[in-house]
């Protein structure tokens, strides 16, 4: 038995989320099918980040168990073409028996996208969550900062995350413009169930001008989850990579990251 | 009888192109459409530049004739509700009657997009061009400044391309790579049918190896057609902007280029 972690770009809009459920389609499913072609037994995976209905990745991780003794080219090619065409298999390493996609790793990263104009993106109608009021990204930048470090973030977790701990280390965020786009990117060791929307739907408060830059610190001073802003659509959403240490020798980035 | 012009976004993928053809959809009567709704009457576009079928455009410019006073968010937000959400109507402005899309253009800009790596693009298809065999972006820059002035295209144009000159003028072309993106940034005083993708199917076989550098300069001496690389495929080509001169005040790019 050999463990294979396999990094995957999906576009999440038609799916569920990553996971497997029952009359749904997901992520997870329709690769565990593609893999098992490939593999010519069933197996399953197991993600380093659970991605809810509609949300991309740029480049998620995870793991599984085979019998089969195929070359890497060989999962990533066969995977790809094995799968939807809103799926691709990036890369693959055969990785020790203890590695484990969720538990090995060291931190995760996100990106949430906004078009931030008059009128609707044609082209990334799906792929960026669009607001039309003027956002000043300086001002969500200097608000993000106060996340930064290890907090409790009831005040930005959904009423039903089922995480035995709110406690979460945030090791960076950033808000930055480039013409209409804006784009918050961050950084931590985990996350709870739509932190990184609920994240963007309070800096989008404060990016509008509604709430004062130290909002952001008080709300999560509150502990209070309906003090909190709206969540962000999932369609700006994408898990952009996973650090593992060093010594599992597997990329830590989407290449393609813009 | 005013005129206005109008900038447009649209995701081309739908459509059999810019122009308005019977029983298949175009974005010209998609728009025309939807603008004729906000005029109230109808009306007829008249394009910067016909893309073709799969093409998408960043900034695309028209021009109407219209009896109907409405201001320019009318245009603008109205248009953009009227149609397909796969078209976005980004400004609109009343011009002199002596304007014309087409005509009063000094030049246009397109880029062409490719993602370069083993696996296809899962969140970008249909957006971009996928290429498999690694390419030498620097080697495709220094191909394509041979380009650069005023020449006779020829060797770049469709066979069935009906201009009366094969002259054009290109004012810059650029080709940059960004991680697993390498991008053809182009400008010219007008292109021939199928010009950009022909350009973009010879600098890829720089690209790869297949050519060497000085084979551009060789092959736009020729002047023939059949000396030429593939016409690269419409998903990767995005019209970028047009050029005015500053007296008609237009904006003369997309705020969201990237």
């Amino acid at each position: 038995m050999a463990r294979v972690a396999v990094g995957i770009e999906y576009d999440g809009s038609a799916y569920s989320g990553w996971q497997s459920q029952q009359h749904v389609p997901s992520v997870q499913a329709e690769l565990e099918r593609a893999l098992s072609r490939v593999a010519d037994h069933a197996l399953r995976l197991t993600a380093a980040g659970r991605t809810d209905a509609g949300v991309h990745a740029l480049m998620q991780v995870a793991h599984f168990d085979t019998t089969s003794s195929r070359p890497e080219r060989a999962w990533v090619l066969g995977g790809s073409a094995e799968c939807a065409p809103d799926l691709s298999v990036l890369w693959a390493r055969q990785v020790p028996d203890d590695f484990h996609a969720r538990f090995s790793a060291v931190s995760r990263s996100y990106i949430y996208r906004i078009v931030n104009r008059r009128v609707r993106p044609a082209i990334d109608r799906g792929h960026a969550c669009w607001l039309r009021r003027p956002l000043d990204a300086d001002a969500m930048d200097a608000a993000a900062q106060s996340l930064v470090g290890e907090h409790d973030f009831s005040a930005l977790r959904a009423a039903g995350c089922q995480s035995p701990t709110p406690v979460r280390r945030v090791l960076g965020v950033a808000v930055r413009r480039d013409a209409d786009r804006v784009e918050i990117r961050i950084t931590a060791n985990a996350f709870l169930h739509h932190m990184v929307r609920n994240v963007a739907g309070a800096l989008i408060e404060v990016g509008v001008g509604d709430r004062a830059v130290d909002w952001v610190a008080e709300l999560l001073a509150s502990r209070d989850r309906t003090q909190g802003g709206v969540t962000a659509p999932p369609q700006g959403l994408y898990f952009a990579g996973v650090a593992y240490d060093a010594r599992w020798g597997l990329p830590t980035e989407a290449a393609g990251l813009r």
